[in-house]
């Protein structure tokens, strides 16, 4: 795509999931649920398809690294040891001129002693703003129309995303993990009692919410932020049950949850995402060498799924970016129509997480290592609590990567004639492989097309028989859902057993037999 | 297995799953999580094998049925719309003398009448519990050790599953949905600030207890106790996508959550669990023809990917616990080691949850058949409410019957000498489908066998290379998480390019060219 054609090149895909039935709204006929979307047809075969790549390239294709499926809800000590309870927050402020609720990290900066001009939604918001500024701020601004003048940027540094305005509430920290209660009680009615009780006593402001934190926290139980933690905890079970030796992996994929104050970029940013996470557990000191080997590896693949490599880059973190017990950290970035944004993470994160675990639960962490040197004792065999890379790779990030890089407008001649949208999906991961499609509904033609669209199906390939409309329209519609090549029906197949095959990204057709038309779409599948 | 076997026959299998990275208590290093698992790798592979299968069935080898991968955390209204807001829920009842908080429609019998002698912990419990009694309840009861007498069953019917006893809370409903909360704000602040007010304003405690539910519900939203709601909200966006036409279905797979006061038999009954649904639209009228070849389509497949025909049964649920919406209703049993159970339902619903969804959400959840007359004009051309037939199985519980139907113990000869325990998994399902094994760590076998491996990765088949400890063992191994062929590299490999392929169920072995070998196993697997 032209660099023009960005701005609405996002507009354009959104419009595209919902009418091919890639991506709609959750609960969309109530009005939708923010920050939530549901995978139509479409969407969970290309999510399925990328995802299954993933797992064929991390665990099935290699000797050191073994799968795991945790549960998203786990014993609430996990969010403990990781920090997550006490760190995973964002900082959040309430504009005192329009009630906008905002992240401070992500508004608007604004110098101290700039003018900043308040922008109300009306000339009465703006009024009733200016009497709130008078009053309580004893701060004189002047109107025009629906925006207040005289304000000045202050010491935080930013203003109100919504409104511009710089009188604002303190920044308190609000924590991204979804809280929920497990086990047969009622914590509201616990939390009820609570109040009740400290206001009885007479307590304090703190030592009520400490009492209501208490009956809170008692069956507490949180939907997990990332997968990451479930490879830690479950560290020893794995590597005792499959023998595994250092250097070794786990994978998992699954459903994550972080409650954003800012959604954004349609499925990039939202409440209800899919991680691929790997936990590579390796030798003390070996991070940084380890390091490259996977930035190498987590490039190859995103390539090997079709991304195009002037559409990835590496960003090295800054220093300043660490967390304090990283040794490097890299983000493979992806050009989304909005600019570089990150698609994976990948983290030296040393023996940071283990070591937090035993120390919380008071198991040890460690692997005994037959093959070295115990460096303090001179002697074969080292009992160390391994180090650890992290590639943390986005599934629904990477479904909307593969969406973009995809998509195509061909313009066709001058007349507009011929012109099409195609989605240029890698063949492994387009939701359907090959479309069945007899010419007519008659002549037989629809039970040949069948029988066709059966040999797909007993090899495990998922082909589509489609019979609607005329057979322009329907190739119009496989171009869109990318659906790399279509067999079409037709007169001369009932006499020499053969069919049409057209290709996708160049509209060739070429007569090829129906015997052989399963290998030939296998092999182009396996290349 | 022998009926002898049966009652530690779970006792065995889940000590097999946890000892060979089948399934492991979540968050086992902190204790555990109540009724949580974790799948290890050999668990993920089985359970992402068994849902494949049903995806396989269900959507790729069907033109009528396509998929949808909805959100887990979907707008509330579709809760309220579907009755789970005001309906899922179980009667809790707590015992006035051990404390235990129990589910009453899940608790031993006892007639009115009856002697229910009351077992505390220790002597002190029952010391204690004898003072409560009398009282608080001015009940003349007498003690001897532990063990309380003269309390008789009373018109509830029963007693505590714990320590029988008769002196019981009222029953109050506990919904089973995890409730949680979204956006920007702090639930807990609006209930202290409902309380503080309630109490200033002298409101009655039903008044309080309503501005708490409206400063809860504010920002309430539910994880989803099934997956089946999704496919109903979304109706109308797959139907117009996908230009589908009645009779069709929609197919999902995907993790539930319900807040199970009772949790049982392993991963059978958790509070996190995975389901397989399928919504199947059809004409009005058609229901009782449509459950009928459903209920053949389904056990067809239960056998299809292994489960023994004599461990598997329909049971038609009685008129008096069908919903009162649903025209028929029949479970999938199986046949597990504690009795026949629930693996699957199959209902038709009628038009109740499009028609409830349709009148919560002022959309027309309809579809116009142009093949159809309406019976009320008599002329071409149908437009109604599409009824349902959904088949629900569980995956989750699918994999435990795969378990249970697999395991098997041979005893060997009379010394026990070949005894052996091994899973008969079907070869699709099986975690590996082929183990490829130097003889030796030496002589170049290694090299070869990683060859080989090589092959099978590249054909996208699940192959382990395998060098750890004696060849038996190895086997060993492989037959206890069920690898349905074992090729091995020897010193006859190194000149005549053969491997010994060692089958699982008779372990019988031969030699195979190693050219020959992902032939072999693929065509195994496409049976």
């Amino acid at each position: 795509m032209a660099a023009a054609g960005n701005s609405d090149l996002m507009q354009k895909i959104v419009s595209l999931c919902k009418r091919r039935g890639f991506v709609f709204q959750s609960s969309e006929i109530y009005g939708g649920l923010r920050s939530a979307y549901d995978y139509g047809p479409m969407g969970v075969e290309l999510k399925r398809n990328l995802m299954s790549e993933w797992w064929r390239a991390m665990v099935h294709s290699r000797e050191d690294i073994v799968g795991l499926d945790a549960s998203i809800i786990m014993h609430p000590a996990v969010w403990r040891a990781s920090g997550h309870l006490a760190g995973f927050s964002d900082p959040l402020v309430d504009c005192q001129m329009c009630g906008e609720r905002f992240r401070a990290d992500k508004a608007p900066r604004a110098e101290q002693g700039a003018d900043t001009p308040i922008t109300l939604g009306d000339k009465g918001r703006a009024k009733a703003a200016l009497t709130r500024a008078q009053e309580q701020f004893d701060i004189p601004l002047t109107r025009k129309k629906n925006v207040l003048h005289g304000a000045k940027g202050n010491d935080r540094g930013y203003v109100c995303p919504n409104c511009g305005s710089p009188f604002l509430s303190e920044e308190r920290q609000f924590n991204l993990m979804f809280r929920t209660s497990l086990g047969p009680v009622d914590p509201i009615g616990d939390i009820i009692a609570a109040v009740k009780q400290a206001t009885e006593d007479g307590e304090s402001e703190a030592e009520l919410r400490r009492r209501v934190d208490k009956a809170v926290g008692e069956s507490a139980v949180y939907l997990r932020p990332e997968t990451a933690q479930g490879m830690f905890v479950q560290f020893l079970n794995i590597q005792q049950s499959m023998a595994m030796k250092v250097p070794f992996g786990i994978a998992q994929m699954g459903k994550s949850f972080r409650n954003e104050v800012t959604v954004e970029h349609f499925i990039f940013r939202s409440c209800e995402f899919e991680q691929m996470e790997c936990e590579y557990f390796i030798r003390p000191g070996e991070g940084p060498k380890a390091l490259e080997e996977w930035k190498a590896e987590r490039m190859r693949w995103w390539q090997s799924i079709g991304l195009k490599p002037e559409n990835l880059r590496m960003r090295a973190h800054e220093p300043d970016e660490l967390a304090h017990y990283s040794d490097g950290c890299v983000d493979v970035e992806y050009k989304f129509p909005w600019g570089w944004d990150e698609l994976e993470g990948i983290a030296s994160r040393t023996n940071y997480d283990l070591n937090a675990h035993a120390t919380a639960s008071g198991k040890k962490l460690t692997y005994y290592d037959q093959d070295m040197v115990d460096p303090e004792t001179g002697k074969k065999g080292w009992r160390y609590i391994p180090h650890v890379i992290e590639p943390a790779a986005g599934a629904t990030r990477g479904v909307l990567a593969a969406l973009c890089d995809a998509y195509d407008e061909e313009p066709g001649d001058e007349t507009g004639k011929g012109a099409r949208t195609v989605l240029r999906l890698h063949p492994r991961l387009s939701p359907v492989k090959a479309a069945i499609l007899p010419l007519v509904r008659k002549d037989g033609m629809p039970e040949v097309a069948r029988k066709v669209a059966k040999q797909f199906f007993a090899a495990g390939i998922n082909a589509k028989y489609d019979e609607q409309h005329a057979i322009g329209r329907r190739y119009a519609r496989h171009d869109e859902i990318g659906t790399p090549y279509c067999l079409t029906v037709d007169t001369q197949t009932m006499s020499d057993e053969t069919v049409t095959i057209r290709y996708r990204d160049d509209r060739r057709q070429e007569r090829i037999k129906i015997a052989e038309a399963v290998d030939v779409v296998t092999r182009a599948l396996s290349q």
